[in-house]
């Protein structure tokens, strides 16, 4: 990222947090990745699989944890290498680009909704009857705000994003585009041959600095909530069914399904394309790696992995051990063979 | 959910069909799941899994399959609960909310689109040439209906659904946000290097009282019809192909995906995440557990689960196998250590 | 596809490369699959699984890849029977059609950008500043394009197309409805209890030639750039995460999703519902069967399928082994018990 701002490697340092070893005179005029950084630019090492990468970078100056005196390149150091170019890349970046408040003359505002003043309702965006839209927050094209929904201050809503009337949203949550909040949740009843749709007329809630990504579902509850605790930050493509409850500072990795009624602990991780049935408990703490398939509750702390969802280390030696299955099976064919090879000999003593 | 309306637990039992047991002159203001109802309002066990909090629940009332008395609370016995509960809640919620018959101002509407008197456009909604909108129908802001579109009566179409021109969509469908119907099938052949384009002439047809959630894709047939049969209910993020036959009352739960022609036969149950070949059959009322990868036809009325999906008890029965596996191992080369020990004594007899 | 078109299959056969076997003087009044195909109509036969459909079909024609001479219908023969009917469905399907050019009075379009005059803005589709449109391209109703995008020449945006800032799309790409393009990655960085955002200030960069499906995510890069190369097709509700460089001529089917800064080479196959770790390569050529989990890369021109993926023979051969798994255990026991038999008869001997 080649921006405008310019900076000396000592100003950038005192502006994100780190000691420079090195030259800290040298100018610095962005941030980028390890392998598509540029001359001029400031890098990172925080993944050991990048290591081979040091020494190639095109960067100008990197932020490494420990001092890797050899390289040739002034540093930072920090032990936050991470954190620290994040910093870097806010610094750089400034504050983006904002729309301008008021309300985009295509929108269409219900009369009794009530939009804050210094929020930024952009084109084509319909906001419905009783909505409440906070100080600061952002929608931005075709955006559609159901009845009585309450957006909180400094929302953003991406493009073409739907809430669902009666739905909540948290202050300073983001919603990137195309995701619905509030759809009905999947409810039918059998009744002979056919199914009878269950209406769903609890909500959804989502708490303050929830992050959720591109084409994201959650179902409101049939009575009640579904509920999206604070900070917890839920990737693209993901589907919470109704009445799940997910806690404070969870991780939802893309294409993950969640299924009704279920509940995640705090913190709790949940690795790209994870299935969780309904009904169940993920404990705090509790790391699901990808693509697993949950059908028991788990553990708060607990790491499970695997379709079925086992403990981590239980599946990675079931694993191994099936590369030897086919040879195994072999194995005590021959071995019943020489079993009875001896069995007959002993019959036969 | 607490709403305005009131009435006797008798009344309850009379609208929804059930027999009181215990004070039947008591209030009730809603309905609610066992965990979240509070007092005044009515809840049900269906699942057994929720007995534990029948004694803890604060509602005043219980929809109940048996009799239980030592619950200290009054009771409405019905053989099915779940149903039962379901028009309970359609008691409390009443008919819902309706957007005004009409046309909003801006929504574009070709001018020989045919749209009902009393169906419902809202803003911003396209229509396009040549499509008809019947009787009673509701597309919610920001829908796009393309040209030539049939949309029956009593349709309701959610924010921001768009289907693509010469598509069917029959009475009482509901489509939830975001929805795609009728995208093109991902047909390409292959010449050299390149993939050239196989352009899907065909369409979408959608039966009547279908209802498919949100962020949906349901691809146009390559050429003739993609159909989802009458009555049919389709989960959030689900992907169905071209020339794709889903028969009626099947269920497909969130992020299934099925892959080009093949059929699924009627009340086929498909559980999350299920993935499905192309060309294939699943029979009338097969279920298809979680996850499961289906390469290969499925009987009617087979229960099939696993990746690569197998008859369920014999999947269990390896699943349960799988975790002796890694003993196994040892086990055997022990036993062929004791073996040769064996048969080395043997040969020095 | 019935069409107002109508040719003898000797035109036919000239228009699309073939050779005609029988009469050649009857005459086609359009194309369809094999089972669908009615009287009047060409159908093809290209996979083996559809051949018991070739006594059966209705189609009066069919193309074929050898000489089926006891069909008792003509033919039209040429070794690549599905390109042909590519070749015919474009004949009989024409050029489709195209909006009118021109910017419609309900889009809304930045004063300083750049629209081609024989490009074609539909109804309610909003431009951002300095974003520039391309000859004859095509944005139909609900697209949302945000500020600075470049879009080609002969670029097809379906309805509700979201593109957001700085996001390059080229000549001829093809994009299904509700798609997100350059929706922030994923990124966050663990400070105490919370995750801080990392900033996304990379974007993407789709190449000329591609096809997205519908409701796909693609996530602009951390810094740099997200890469869709040149051909590349890409089906409904894949998922796309930040920094992925997908090279030409790849298909990625529907429901995968490829975790951040992974590459695919040119050419690789990824089946449905196929995840991919971050960081790694997948490498030209290589196919990764339906569902496979990939957390390792793989080689150019490897086959690779199974959760986790290994060599499709490998995962072929276990997955036949795991049938016997249950009753190899059984077996086992028994040797042991027959063993220890044998031991102790030694024992006492």
């Amino acid at each position: 990222m080649a921006t405008s701002k310019k900076a000396t490697l000592d100003e950038v340092a005192e502006a994100v947090g780190g000691t420079v070893i090195g030259d800290g005179s040298i100018e610095i005029t962005g941030v980028a990745g390890i392998r598509e950084a540029q001359e001029g630019e400031l890098t990172f090492l925080a993944n050991p699989r990048y290591e081979p990468y040091l020494s190639k970078t095109h960067a100008s100056a990197i932020i490494v944890a420990e001092n890797h005196l050899d390289l040739g390149k002034p540093l930072i150091q920090n032990s936050n290498p991470y954190l620290t170019f994040l910093k870097a890349v806010r610094y750089f970046a400034g504050e983006g680009e904002r729309p301008e408040p008021g309300i985009h003359p295509t929108a269409v505002v219900a009369r009794d909704a009530c939009v804050a003043p210094d929020a930024s309702v952009g084109p084509l965006v319909t906001i419905g009857a009783g909505a409440d839209i906070g100080a600061r927050s952002v929608l931005h094209p075709g955006c559609v705000v159901g009845p009585r929904v309450r957006i909180g201050e400094d929302v953003l809503l991406y493009p073409n994003v739907v809430i669902r009337e009666d739905c909540v949203v948290g202050d300073r949550v983001i919603i990137h585009a195309g995701s619905v909040i509030g759809s009905d949740g999947f409810g039918f009843v059998r009744d002979g041959e056919i199914y009878r749709k269950l209406p769903q007329v609890g909500s959804v809630v989502v708490e303050e600095d929830v992050e959720i990504g591109a084409n994201v579902t959650i179902d409101r509850a049939t009575t009640g909530t579904t509920r999206i605790g604070a900070g917890s930050k839920i990737d693209n493509l993901v589907q919470i069914a109704h009445n799940v409850q997910v806690g404070r500072n969870c991780i939802l990795v893309s294409q993950v399904g969640i299924s009704g009624s279920t509940s995640i602990g705090d913190h709790a991780i949940l690795a790209g394309q994870v299935g969780v049935v309904g009904h169940i408990e993920i404990g705090a703490g509790a790391m699901v790696g990808a693509q697993s398939g949950v059908s028991k509750s788990v553990k708060a702390g607990e790491r499970v992995f695997g379709y079925p969802a086992r403990p981590v280390l239980q599946t990675k030696r079931i694993e191994a051990s099936l590369r030897h299955l086919p040879e195994l099976i072999q194995t005590v064919r021959e071995l019943r063979r020489r079993l009875e090879e001896l069995e007959g000999k002993k019959r036969t003593e």
